[in-house]
């Protein structure tokens, strides 16, 4: 419960639920501390979720007939425990067996023509059939074809909104199918119509749960490109399906072997993607209510930004201000511009995020809130 | 005229001729030591080709306009002049120049696709308005498409039979343009028609003469591929047109990106693989009569056939010929598995392929004569 009180407080992203859990202990120390920090972030008056609300959403989840896990219990997937942004915590509605499987995301064009749509078909088949829970977002077009062809293997759809709102409409009965023979998931809370900000996370977490992505069918400039860069972020392994150059719709999947990716041809060259990434995946789950993480207890936060003189804190925020623009930027690069010891600028990232100056994206980037 | 009898000597192939040129310094000098060499081989009664077949030779190349290039002049394509496998001599007909400026290979299907010949014929313009020649082997299908499209700013046409000897007799009208306009290449003597054995070795001209090789349109198992192929092999940038996968005509190509060419999108693509692959050649050509070659002066050959005790000899042989096959191996593989040094070995492949008993294919590989 104070997890989810933590992560639906008011500025409080992912990655600063995971580091207020890494600096405090527990989220239940973090939502006592919060106050606190936001005050010394010029904040005052920060008040963190209040429990009713929390007690409404599991109330309404429970209504939906949905399940929440949190990341640190068995039925949370574990390839998703992985990421450094994994989601605190999901709603669950469907049968928790299909994510204990490995698997792998397709994803492309929601205008996708009859090849990619049969292609999308016959992959989700044979890596169905090959022992892999297919995942995906729900979307018309690649999507959807990928979805219904691993409805008999097994299937997880990721919402952008709630775990009970469907979207787009006309997916409403694969969707309800989905909910029966596989399972539908999401980071938000149940009723939450999604918004354009919520597709992104989305993806993020369409990636992570996959040990390998496939991008079926995408022209350039596309959400499936977004989606690949992110399972690159994440160190999955990415596939494309290639196209003549001359067919605009291949242009995305083309840009993506240009750039690195594996060619997919069919569904062997997908598994022989996944033998290739056959390295175990590093295991670094911290358990609800007690985050140990890599921060030992034994290293007390040095630089707690109470701590330190208002003047240099103003200094530091007007230097993290004035190298960070609407355009996102990797922390870490952003870390070594600012050549000052990491632990001395997370915190001051966390202070800044909370007073909404700055904004955080899937794969540790930020940016200046505008 | 000693090279173009040396090459023209039975059982004597292009590797053999850099070798045995290495080896006594002179063509004139190989031709004198063949008869000892050969008997050393246990060849009795091998004479090098007589001095009335060449003389014959030139006076048909004369009589068809074209003229003999050797291998150290510089009319001499330079990045041929490069490879290992170089043809000593080469029938030239038409304008030298376009061979003097860097050069790309278009090769492909010759039951092309209409989406492969546009692309084919886009490329080849492009390519040419680059300042690059355009060298293809005047196939049907992807090689006419480029040679034609390409006429206006520069075509080669490496043909595998004589430089007269139009194959298929269909691009008559363009062998003549090419002549005119461009540049037709033949290692073979004038008025031999091409045999199957000729195309690969024609090939190996192809990509030899080329910084980069695009394959356009390309089946599984096809003859681009093995062109492909020898263009590794030469250290050639290697790119390919991708295509959809449910497309045979695009299975060679997918294949060859997924083994690491590069995806050829358009002209853009071609031109930053070139880019890429700007470093300078090596400069090692040896010139016409005068072979100073790796294996200096100083370094008299110490294994000698002669100088080595018969049953020795004989034991190397048939260790040779038990672990070649009909299937080409590399002759660096060959050598590690003999666990011989080189420098013994490569006198006794000269002698067994002076013997007929071995076959030298491009790309440095031997097979067993069957």
């Amino acid at each position: 419960m104070s997890w989810l009180r933590l992560i639906r407080s008011r500025r409080v992203g992912v990655v600063t639920f995971w580091r207020l859990l890494e600096e405090y202990g527990s989220a239940r120390a973090a939502l006592l501390a919060l106050p606190e920090v936001a005050r010394a972030a010029g904040v005052e008056g920060y008040a963190p979720c209040p429990e009713g609300v929390v007690l409404a959403e599991c109330k309404a989840g429970r209504a939906a007939g949905a399940r929440l896990l949190c990341r640190g219990e068995p039925a949370y997937p574990q390839a998703l425990a992985d990421l450094a942004d994994a989601p605190p915590v999901l709603w669950a509605m469907g049968d928790p067996a299909v994510a204990a499987r490995p698997m792998v995301a397709l994803v492309g064009a929601r205008n996708a023509s009859s090849l990619g749509t049969r292609m999308a078909r016959k992959l989700a088949e044979g890596i169905g059939q090959a022992g892999y829970t297919v995942v995906s977002g729900l979307a018309r077009g690649i999507d959807a074809a990928a979805h219904l062809a691993a409805l008999p293997t097994g299937t997880v759809a990721v919402m952008a909104g709630g775990v009970d709102v469907i979207y787009p409409a006309e997916n409403a009965g694969l969707a309800r199918e989905i909910a029966e023979k596989g399972l539908r998931l999401s980071e938000q809370p149940p009723g939450l119509e999604p918004l354009a900000r919520h597709f992104p996370l989305r993806n993020r977490i369409v990636s992570g749960l996959a040990a390998a992505v496939v991008v079926v069918e995408a022209a350039a400039r596309s959400g499936s490109l977004i989606t690949a860069k992110t399972a690159l972020d994440q160190g999955r392994e990415v596939l494309a399906v290639p196209g003549h150059p001359f067919d605009g719709r291949a242009a995305g999947c083309n840009l993506l072997i240009r750039d690195g990716a594996t060619l997919a041809r069919g569904v062997e060259d997908v598994l022989d993607g996944l033998a290739a990434k056959a390295a175990p995946l590093r295991a670094s789950r911290p358990s609800a209510e007690d985050a140990p993480g890599r921060r030992a207890a034994a290293e007390v936060p040095q630089q707690a930004p109470a701590a330190r003189p208002k003047a240099e804190l103003r200094a530091l925020h007007r230097r993290i201000l004035d190298r960070l623009g609407p355009a996102p930027l990797a922390e870490d690069q952003l870390i070594r511009d600012l050549a000052v010891a990491p632990a001395a600028v997370a915190p001051e990232l966390v202070a800044l995020e909370l007073d909404g100056q700055i904004l955080r994206h899937p794969g540790g980037l930020l940016s200046r809130a505008v």
